[in-house]
């Protein structure tokens, strides 16, 4: 993948390091940047593995031996080792001679970069983080067709579950029959822990899913997404069991009202924090003005949180290829909330939304 | 969770710190040390999160006001911020006249640190990973109940998938139908990416499940777990779709018999090496000499690489309450492999497993 690593020093603002090291921990502590940079596919957890990039856009990996044939499907040089101190040697290799290297702080475990410092005691460190995550945020086209996969797989499980939904069901139970309904079109697992919160749980924006039995005229709320090729989705779909009463309607009219207007003003050029602002201001103006606890949305890619971010504190220009999602809500807390989230590439002069499931007002 | 806290303390060799703080980054780089120290169940993800610990086992948590709700299910004082500054401000707050700071730096990334570091300049800094580590290979008894629930939701999945195996099936359906049978058991989700890897594909250890559709006569591996309220499990069996050639039978029955030789020997007081080389001998003695690639087993909890294992390359004294699997294996590149696995408690005078999914040879 030597674009992207050329992209990488590119983005790098100080003195481009001699070389740029990336090193896994153990799972889940890995570095997304290591697959960025590697373009490796779904095979393979690769902990505990360093790989070296170069300037020219050059890539060498260093792995256990017992990922040397996952490591094989991508095109560049790698050597395995057996033991540590074998791995401490490698690494002492290519650090041999190198005046300074660039490190990805915000992914890489403080006892691996300890480690580094000790096999390269009089290098400069550079922390790259910014760089990395400059780079990775504006996609190219393989990333963006891999993402558009797993917002098709995310958008029809939100649709197909509509008939599963009924009185007595547990959240624990839509929330199988999600990932079950993804991974038969092809996910290779949930994207992250799926929420599913009924009327009350709603209002807590990172619930997960419990025992809580669905009974009539509450909300369904559910936040989840795929993961496809080391790419994910997001969405999140709110319906109503029955007919939702006026307090519901309103709340969810607010919230499709400010996410219809943020994806509207969605362009390359736009600042991010304009985009929040004006979703902010939508919910703001009601009856629910300081229910809109979170951020509007946050890039996607690799990562569920791939580093930026639509809110009043980040600083970000969207670029045509970034991912965001966009995903305003209300929480009333004892109450409930509802929460729209689609992702979308931004383009030059627009948006493509890639979770394409029904927005309109669902009671089922 | 006083007693947890303090048992960090107490596996500390050196001076003991004043206070250890444990930070999450971004969802995947979180501490599990976080929810070891505090007890959280499954609400929450608390990126961002720090929490302080104290030497008399108190606890108290700096979280993001998205998070409040999720922190107050913790019985100790939940402090919340609004923005980075706010965060800031309250960090410096805790580290203000600490003269010795502990970290995790094996879960601890390594920007984080930086930010620990610029707030407390003259603080030493002591690495606690050690002492998190051996705190935490020990279970507790709601840790060890917990785990139970995951394997035994894990075993169960493993019998009950049997009747959906059949020849033209793809790995990836029966990875989704495990997932599913586990959250329909009541897991919060798997533990990681499931292994599905039919007849060649099995002879790569972290394969993962791809388009490969089943014929008669091959190898069904199948490796995967299920988490539940953070603890893991992790379970692999190995089927036969129809009748096994002789090769593939003298596969099995050595990792099986050697799996059943190391069970044998686990008990309070052996060397994890010696559990491992048990194993391996047993390998080593027949023609598939030099096919066991990987240590034979690791300790599991809230990671799935708990942080020991039952190898040679880790010094370690089992104890009573230790989790571990143990997962000997037989790899042929281009062939196929075999590997079982079984989750176990170190009981003063054996073994329990946990794991009780059939072992026997079975066919479909």
């Amino acid at each position: 993948m030597e674009s992207r690593i050329k992209r990488i020093y590119e983005m790098c603002e100080h003195d481009k390091p001699d070389i740029v090291v990336l090193a896994n921990a153990t799972d889940p502590m890995l570095d997304k940047t290591f697959f960025y940079a590697t373009g490796l596919g779904n095979s393979g957890v690769f902990e505990g593995s360093y790989i070296f990039c170069f300037p020219d856009g050059k890539v060498e990996m260093i792995t256990s031996i017992l990922e040397e044939e996952s490591a094989k499907k991508g095109n560049f040089p790698v050597h395995t080792f057996m033991t540590q101190d074998e791995r401490k040697e490698k690494i002492a290799g290519y650090l041999k001679g190198v005046d300074s290297i660039g490190i990805n702080a915000k992914e890489l475990v403080h006892s691996q970069y300890m480690l580094l410092k000790e096999l390269a005691p009089h290098a400069e460190f550079i922390d790259m983080s910014k760089a990395v995550r400059d780079a990775r945020v504006v996609k190219d086209e393989a990333e963006i067709e891999t993402t558009r996969i797993a917002c098709r797989i995310a958008s029809e499980a939100a649709e197909e579950i509509i008939p599963f939904i009924k009185p007595g069901i547990k959240e624990s139970d839509i929330a199988a029959e999600l990932v079950y309904l993804m991974q038969k079109k092809g996910a290779n697992g949930p994207s992250f822990d799926s929420i599913v919160a009924f009327q009350e749980n709603s209002a807590e924006p990172h619930y997960r899913a419990g025992d809580r039995v669905l009974k009539d005229g509450e909300f369904v709320l559910m936040d989840f997404g795929a993961l496809y090729n080391r790419y994910v989705s997001d969405i999140t779909r709110t319906y109503f069991m029955g007919q939702p009463n006026e307090k519901q309607k309103k709340i969810y009219n607010t919230v499709l009202e400010s996410q219809l207007a943020s994806l509207d003003m969605i362009k390359d050029g736009v600042k991010g924090a304009d985009v929040h602002n004006t979703a902010a201001e939508i919910i703001n103006a009601t009856e629910f003005k300081g229910r809109f606890t979170h951020g509007l949305g946050h890039s996607i890619g690799l990562s569920v949180h791939d580093g930026s971010g639509l809110s009043p504190a980040v600083d970000i220009t969207l670029k045509e290829g970034m991912l965001f999602t966009v995903e305003p809500g209300i929480y009333i807390p004892g109450f409930g909330g509802v929460r729209i989230e689609d992702d979308v590439v931004v383009k030059k002069n627009g948006v493509e939304v890639l979770t394409t499931a029904s927005k309109e007002l669902i009671t089922i």
